[in-house]
């Protein structure tokens, strides 16, 4: 390894049509600023000319990412057979998503990109051409070879983050989806990634209750009781520094969240509430419990701006940055 | 009126063993940085000695409160059968934080008092002395004739504010609980709570989703569109400035905060997750559609670390401080 040069991230553009290709420009435009080492994105380096006047560096290794990088946005080219328009997606342009994808990952695999970020993609498009899975993370974990139900989803801010032990559920399906398998299988592979990706020896988790003021001792929910303490009492016996049930309006203040690395939320809404409202500009959605480093910035396609040069950059770029620092510290224990 | 002092704000002390008495007299002693204009503490004198070496001036009349306030904490005194020891609460303790609401209400009832801020109290030992209501808001309300159905707890902090539809219930009981009829009486109380306490003509009220990304358009939950929908329509065809139903995750951060000027919760921690991870020292308790203006800090009665002189007076000054702005905006009206 020693005399290679270093291998760069891997960076899907998403859907040509949303503010993918936008926001990954601006990154490169911004590398600098925002402290971001070399990577390459997959994808139709027409999407990115049709929203960005920047220089677009199109290689076919991405051993050439390094030294491409001072230049120009390196870029593997992916051929859509269709240019969309900004902010109307097409099918050609679902096609370009789910190949820069299965690049970015295959290149991540193979081990010639450091790790993957994803761009957004828009699921109802990708449904649309006969893909198969809830989402991205899925995708990921398939080709990773991880059964879906062993990868979780952390949303990881500058002070704060959480990881929902059940996700795009309606509310009322909640408390039957609970179980403390469940519970403890996510903890533990949210505990793991905090070893692995954060380079947290001991990570202490705090978990979440279900019911206003956790339950408070049984009179306002049994889950807490019945469900969620045995697992946490389960995680513990294995050594993880494992609290709660805490009740979840208090546990996201300041000084509440200087006690724990990650909080374990019971739900969608209680893990995305705080996260967004701390961290709505930085916040990473990053997978744990794959081979691989994957991350990808907290936000959707956004077609309603797109082309319109409105899009932030910084949720792409500390996603990017996020895969660095994690790739990094699984090199180091590699 | 023009002749006589400007009358005091009511405060009740909260149950003397907890830490109600330290944070109104530290209120006291730091009137000046707080911006505190004069109040009158109800309770026990001695439970105020027990915890804080200041002056406290008693008084028996609350027009006495405005020239006492330059010299000593203004306290009406309650004789309680018994001086609780910080942390142990008791009977008699109890006895006194509900003659003491009784008192610091009537006063606002009567008019000698331009509002009550309530101190936290212990409901476990209120029960204990037959007690009927589930907390204070409700004696409020009934001591004001008016039915707890009717009456809305809004949490604000100085960029936030939220009203949750329902409280304590269990959250496998909230989607059954929700109806278009109740939202829109909350809705509505709301609507015209920001009008009287925040003096803001036309209040904008943004309402939450139940379920992840407020339902996705029916397939994450159907009451998006079957109850909270139709409750904003009929809100909105009364004239009310009223958004919704929003993804309650991306509600909160900051430019979405700016886009409306109270939050319409579904369900406990939806409201207090994002008050408290931004507003934990300074969130107020308001209680909406009273006759009267109460607030309350938004915290308990902390008994563990009551007597240490390690609570923090910062929540209370800003109830003291919300309950004199709310007051003097609904003297304005009248």
């Amino acid at each position: 390894m020693s005399a290679e040069t270093p291998k760069p991230l891997a960076v899907s553009l998403g859907d040509p049509a949303g503010i993918g290709p936008e926001v990954i420009a601006k990154c490169w435009d911004s590398r600098g600023e925002f402290g971001l080492m070399p990577f390459v994105a997959i994808g139709d380096a027409r999407s990115v000319s049709a929203v960005w006047d920047g220089p677009i560096e199109v290689i076919d290794d991405p051993r050439q990412a390094d030294s491409a990088f001072d230049v120009g946005l390196p870029l593997i080219q992916i051929n859509s057979a269709h240019v969309d328009t900004p902010g109307q997606p097409s099918v050609a342009g679902a096609h370009c998503s789910l190949d820069s994808l299965e690049i970015a990952v295959g290149l991540a695999r193979s081990g010639s990109a450091s790790a993957v970020v994803t761009g957004p993609v828009a699921k109802e498009q990708l449904y649309g051409i006969g893909f198969q899975h809830p989402g991205q993370t899925e995708f990921v974990a398939e080709r990773c070879g991880i059964s879906a139900g062993n990868v979780v989803m952390m949303l990881a801010g500058p002070t704060l983050r959480t990881v929902p032990v059940t996700t795009h559920l309606p509310l009322s399906q909640v408390p039957r989806a609970l179980t403390s398998a469940l519970i403890e299988s996510r903890g533990r592979a949210a505990l793991r990634g905090l070893q692995r990706n954060f380079g947290i020896a001991e990570p202490r988790l705090a978990v979440s209750g279900l019911n206003p003021h956790a339950g408070e001792g049984g009179q306002l929910g049994p889950e807490e009781i019945e469900i969620i303490a045995p697992a946490i009492a389960a995680l513990a016996a294995e050594g993880w520094r494992v609290s709660g049930p805490h009740p979840a309006d208090t546990m996201f203040h300041t000084s509440a969240r200087a006690r724990y690395d990650a909080a374990l939320c019971m739900y969608h809404d209680q893990a995305l509430i705080p996260i967004k409202a701390l961290h709505f500009e930085d916040a990473v959605n990053v997978t744990l419990g794959l081979p691989i480093v994957r991350t990808a910035p907290d936000h959707g396609t956004a077609f309603d701006i797109a082309g319109l040069d409105r899009a932030d950059p910084r949720p792409m770029a500390a996603a990017i940055r996020m895969a660095t620092e994690s790739a990094m510290l699984r090199a180091d224990c590699a």
